[in-house]
This record gives structure tokens, sequence and C-alpha cells, in this order.
């Protein structure tokens, strides 16, 4: 086991990834993780800073804060870290115009993005609109393109919904990037400009933040890269298999949210 | 220009491609591209052997020959090399029991496997049935998997149709190896074992053939790179900066199969 004291000494900020963390997604919205509704409350009562960074990019930030105030969370738009924002930025300094292979959702995030005559495309997780009609049609944008450039919304594998796994936007991020030779701009974890962006708005330096997610690769080795310690819950998409991944290990391994929190209320700020 | 005598010096057998080198595929079928069926039956009247290897994997072999004779062309399904029986071979060897990610045209090749119980997946150009609901299928049988085995027939990019360029089967080869960490095992071009099962179909060896087709890294580099020779035609989804590809270089480019089978007919077997 971990020498958590040591471990937590000086966390002063923590970022907490969201679905499989505080909820499964699912039917009629889903469900909370049992302990996180508690834990989250507990943790904003605490000194510590608590900023949500998430790669959802079905819903809009309005759409995904409602859903989980609903389910009892303690949240607001403010502190939230979402792709969609962080890519519009991108899009208006650098004069792009989208095609968009998004969820319906989402969509909103965009209202004030040109998107006439495309010379991008931006694909986020897009669930049922992932079909090959879809698909093709973003193929053929970027095979017009003389300098096609695509943004992708998160690279993620897949995540975990109250029905079982489910394909994430990295599986067709790799479609399209085989498909036309090209490489996607990522925006969202793991990338680090993304954390870092996340860490600003919470105040705190990376050494003493700490992330906590349930995915091994884009939470814990993205926030890893940039210089946080991190958690991996045993809750969403986490898989025994994670604790044995070739390249990334995690900072320490949790049963969940709670467990998170309790260790970090016992150990830090003391 | 090239020295097309001494390229062509030698040559006894001629592979040829069928999808963007005979025909464009399209609504109601396809059409026979300029001068391709009048080029079939010149080749095959001369003393060469010609052989049909193609990667099409939305058609059965009964089905695809028969939409060719209907557009004029002189061939039999006895002349064909594609990945679906060649599958069929590999899973009964293996003892392997598929999921079907396939089209439905396709599907009668698999008529003699059993599919019960999967332990393993079979991805072809599934065309529209290529949906989110069917990659998640897919995907979720993997996972399920100790040993996951990912078998694909062919790894194209995309090829063309009358109504333009469509993804064909690698772009969805590339998502599932991400989204399960693995690696799939192609069956049909550019697998070597393909193209020499070719050859020994046809009786010759690699350095007396040669391959004509318009993919120039499934078919000409991958022909090149067992030995053989390779032309790219400017037909099908052939695009100028092919001519400048990285990797490949043809031994030669044609404008399309007519031009190939002239050269062929000049400057072999004198």
């Amino acid at each position: 086991m971990a020498a958590w004291g040591e471990l937590l000494a000086g966390v002063r900020g923590v970022l907490l990834d969201i679905s499989g963390v505080l909820y499964d997604g699912g039917e009629g919205g889903g469900e909370p993780i049992a302990g996180s509704v508690e834990a989250v409350a507990r943790l904003k009562r605490s000194p510590l800073k608590v900023r949500f960074c998430t790669n959802e990019s079905q819903k809009s930030r309005g759409d995904l804060v409602g859903l989980l105030r609903r389910l009892g969370f303690d949240i607001s738009e403010g502190e939230v870290t979402a792709p969609a924002p962080a890519t519009c930025l991108i899009l208006k300094e650098r004069g792009l115009r989208p095609h968009l292979l998004v969820h319906d959702g989402v969509r909103s995030e965009f209202d004030q993005i040109d998107t006439s005559n495309p010379n991008c495309v931006v694909i986020a997780d897009a669930g049922e609109s992932f079909s090959y009609h879809n698909m093709n049609k973003a193929f053929q944008v970027l095979m017009e393109l003389e300098n096609p450039v695509l943004l992708s919304l998160g690279k993620g594998r897949y995540y975990k919904e109250t029905s079982g796994l489910l394909l994430d936007v990295g599986p067709y991020m790799k479609a399209l990037e085989y498909a036309c030779g090209i490489e996607a701009e990522v925006v969202g974890k793991p990338s680090p400009e993304f954390f870092k962006s996340a860490l600003q708005e919470m105040g705190v330096e990376a050494h003493q933040a700490i992330m906590i997610g349930d995915d091994i690769v884009g939470d814990v080795g993205g926030a890893q890269r940039c210089g946080m310690r991190a958690l991996q819950v045993r809750t969403g998409k986490y898989r025994p298999s994670d604790e044995h991944h070739p390249e990334v290990k995690a900072d320490g391994y949790v049963d969940n949210l709670a467990e998170a929190v309790d260790l970090l209320l016992q150990h830090t700020d003391k």
C-alpha cells in the first residue's frame, strides 16, 4: 500500500474527472457512483481547491451541470473545464471554420462559430451520430482541403455507461487520421495545455495538484506528464489490467472517489 | 518516361485489381472504366496469365463476378482471389468462431462457419453497417476475450464510387485496434500471403508477375514487397499526390488499364 501521508503531502488542489468518477452515464441520465455526492460535498467544505476537468463532449457544459445537480452534486458551470469551449477559443484564434461531427447535445457550444465553407473538421464523442454517412462526410471535407486540420475533443478509447462499455471519440479520430494520412490535434485530456488551463483556473501549481480519474492513460498519465500526482479510482471504465499498464502507473489506486477524499482529508493540510 | 521494354521484360503473369481498375462501383452496380472491358479481353487472348486479385469484401465472389459479367467483362469465379474465402480457411484452421462485422452481401461466404459463442471478430468493408451500434458490438466482443483476435479483410483507406470517395475497412480496423489496444491480422492485400496465394493459383513466380492497381500502398507497395513489379493506373481512387508518395514508388504510371495492356502486349513475350 502506498504511504499516503508522503504521497499526499502538499496537495492544495484537486482535479476531478466527472464520468466514471462522479457518475456513470446511461438511460435517463445515469446514476451517481456510491458515496460520490457526499465526497464532493466534503471536498468543497475543505480547504482544498476543487475543479472538474472532463472530456465530456456529448453535452454542453450547461446540460452536464444540470444533470449532475439533479443527481445531487454541488457543482456550477464555472467550475468545469471542458473541451468544447477550449476548442471554440482555438477556432476563433486561428480563423478556422469547422465541419462539426459532434453530438447534437453539444452543438449549442458552437453557436457563435462560423461553420460556412469549412476549412477544418471538429470531431467529438458523437455517439449514434458516428454513422457511416457522417464519417464519410467528415472524411470528404478533409480530403478536399489542401492542409487538412482535424481537431478532436479528447482521444478517449471508451467509457462506461450503465449498459456497458461504449466507444469514445478516440477510435473515430484514429479512423479519420488513417483514412486521410494526417494527425489530429487533441483538445482535452491528455493534452498538457488543457490540464494547464484547469490548473490556472484553480490557481495552483502542478506539483500542488492531484488528479482523480478512472482513465489510466487520459487522466492519470496525462496529469503525471504535467507534473501532477494522480490517483485512479476503481469505478467507471477502470479494469483490473489498468494496474499493470505497460506505460502508466498511478501514484495510488482507490476503490472510489469517497475513499480518495477520505485519504485527502486525513493527510493533507496538516 | 519509363523504358517500358526493360521494365516489362520477362513478365508472364498479370494480377489485376478490380475496383477502380475494371470498374467504379456505385448506384445500380457501377460502370466499367473506359477501355477496360476490351483490355481484359485482349489480355485473356494473349499468352499472358491473368488473375484478379481484389480486396472487395462487400460482395460474395459470385455476386461480384455476376456484376462484372453484366458490365461486359470476361471473368469467372475461379479466376478471382478474394479475402473472404481466404479468411474462411484461416478460421477453420485455427478453430475460430467469428463475430462478423461485414456487409450483408458477403455474409453468404461465411455460411459454413460456426459463429456461435464468438472467440474472434472478423471485420470487412461493411458500408452502411458501420453504425455506432455495430462498432460497439464488435468492440464489446473483443473486450470480453482474454486473447482478442481481430481479422480484417484488407486495410484499405478508401475507395472511389461514382458518387465520390468512401471509407473502406481500414479506418474501422484502426478504430477497433485503438479502442482495444490490439493489432489486427490483415487478410487480403497488402498481406504477402495473399499475394503469394494469387501467384500460386496463376502458376508464376513473383519476379515474372506484374500487379496493376489504383491503390499506391495496398496494390503497388504490397506487390513490390513480394518481389513483383507494379503499375498504378490513374483511375479509381488514384490521386496525383500518389506519384509523390513518401514511401512507395510504382514501377510505372499509366492512364488506365487499356494503356497498361497496350504496353504489356507491345513489350512482353517477344
